[in-house]
């Protein structure tokens, strides 16, 4: 599907940033069954689990099986999060389509998080770009910047030191930067603000926005992305990876309320909302007990809804829940 | 205040929207304390209630005592709801600063909604625009037009029919005419084009965007509105009047987020946040059991986060529910 004006590709992040952040381990074959639905709902491109040791996160255990099943899938992009240079060996040994990793930027919440400066940070990612150059240079590197717009630990961080790691990390070798709201602190005019300067600066290797709904601005974040140029956007099936009205919570963008959003605006994603709201049967079936979010599972598709490409749903107007 | 690029009007609704869909009839009392606490919030514009008949609307039974009670507090503009001449006789009786009549866009709606065609409707405003010019000439004329995006009982209402609706309240003689997103069907191309035409046919008499969260687009449409030259937004402590996360639920957008979202972007709203969010305890006293929205009120104030004329909260991040 080519990204003219009218298509954004959305990145389901799911399955790692989702997972990751629940408290129960969803089985494997579980895991596979919801991966199959959201892949027949034609999302394009996946982030599939965390290669990080399974006594830091249970939840990955299975990552490389789970990447396996993926890639049996045609069509779409299979990417995995790798925070450091061991877990890129393992992501490439099963073939991955695409390395994801994270760079903080913020100093204290690099600190926090990964335990290493921002610039060790940049040191590990030379260090991954060589190996894949090396082993796999097909498979396409990509470095989301968390907390560029703002650091629970730090409050504000500036937005030319969001820039500099940005060209640093571009200059290391890597194919995408794109920009993450990991702390739900983004607004609409910084977030267009941002992502303008990013694009002047890194032209086709700026890359996805990733942005939360912690205080609701997340849809409001996500058109001001789109109109400074961004076509990539992640977002989480469910709104799972942090409750996203609980206390404190940092949930990440459903990906049910964001198709509704730029199909009912004439912006293509390729993907069925029917199909996406059936995927919610699987994810409740693997995750007993476990919220889940949205607004347009609620709702329904509205009576008179069209596609961006003019396709009709199958139901004229889809009952709320109907799916899930 | 003035209303510059990078002002806006913040028209709380909640006491007419919100308090005439909940279930439960909240005293006159607390309707008065927590109508002081808006006040002393900052609003600048409310919407007080409905002069419809008691046996209709109990919610509404003590409306007259209510106008006059906000009546008595200084620098703010009073607004009543008005379905009709009789209820305009009834408002204007009070003093009421505004009066605010619902016209729908969709012929359907209308005809379920007030049993009146919209040229009966029509034809109805200008009877109360002589009411007001004869006996109350300061009183200012607003028109919503509802059903303006949408209406769940024909789909899609032709933007040409809006346009023309418009231009008719326009002539009829009110100062204001605005668009309703009453079914939440709204998308943000949608709302910017749509208040751009508005704008264009009715240059200072375009007024207010009124825009529901049904489907979680309601701050991204709200952002698009401002974008098309909107400098007024209805809202509703605690997104009340129809719950947002409920299924088939029309809520408004919940004015805590509203403010953040345009204070964060630099764009003024005279009010404190802080002291919006204590309103929300006279609210919940008022309205036991009733549930209260909003994501701010959840993650509280970032850190770091400063006011659009910059002053600082006076705690430095707000604690979540710290004010309910």
């Amino acid at each position: 599907m080519p990204l003219s004006e009218s298509t954004v590709l959305i990145s389901e992040v799911g399955p790692r940033d989702g997972l990751q952040s629940v408290k129960s381990v969803m089985p494997t074959a579980a895991k596979c069954a919801w991966i199959d639905a959201l892949h027949a709902a034609g999302l394009r491109e996946i982030e599939i689990g965390s290669f990080v040791p399974a006594r830091r996160l249970p939840q990955m255990a299975d990552v490389a099986d789970v990447v396996r099943h993926a890639l049996a899938l045609p069509g779409w992009t299979v990417m995995a999060l790798v925070p450091n240079l061991q877990g890129a060996e393992a992501a490439l040994a099963t073939g991955v389509h695409k390395l994801t990793l994270p760079v903080s930027a913020s100093e204290a919440h690099s600190l926090a998080n990964v335990r290493k400066t921002r610039a060790d940070m940049l040191a590990e990612l030379r260090r991954i770009v060589a190996l894949r150059d090396a082993q796999a240079p097909a498979v396409r590197i990509e470095v989301g910047l968390s907390t560029a717009f703002g650091c629970t630990l730090q409050g504000p961080v500036p937005e030319d030191e969001v820039l500099r790691l940005a060209e640093a990390a571009a200059a290391a070798g890597v194919d995408e930067v794109g920009l993450s709201d990991t702390t739900g602190m983004a607004q609409p005019a910084q977030v267009r603000r941002l992502f303008t300067r990013l694009r002047a600066a890194l032209g086709e290797r700026a890359g996805a926005a990733h942005l939360h709904n912690t205080r609701g601005l997340g849809l409001a974040n996500c058109l001001a992305a789109y109109e400074a140029g961004v076509r990539t956007f992640d977002s989480s099936q469910a709104g799972l990876g942090g409750c996203p009205y609980a206390p404190g919570a940092s949930g990440n963008v459903v990906t049910e309320d964001l198709v509704f959003m730029f199909e009912a605006m004439g912006i293509a994603t390729g993907v069925d909302l029917e199909a996406l709201l059936a995927a919610r049967a699987p994810l409740r079936a693997g995750l007993p007990g476990e919220p889940l979010y949205g607004m347009l599972p609620e709702a329904g598709l509205p009576l008179g809804f069209t596609y961006a490409d003019g396709r009709l749903p199958r139901t004229p107007s889809i009952p709320r829940q109907a799916a899930a």
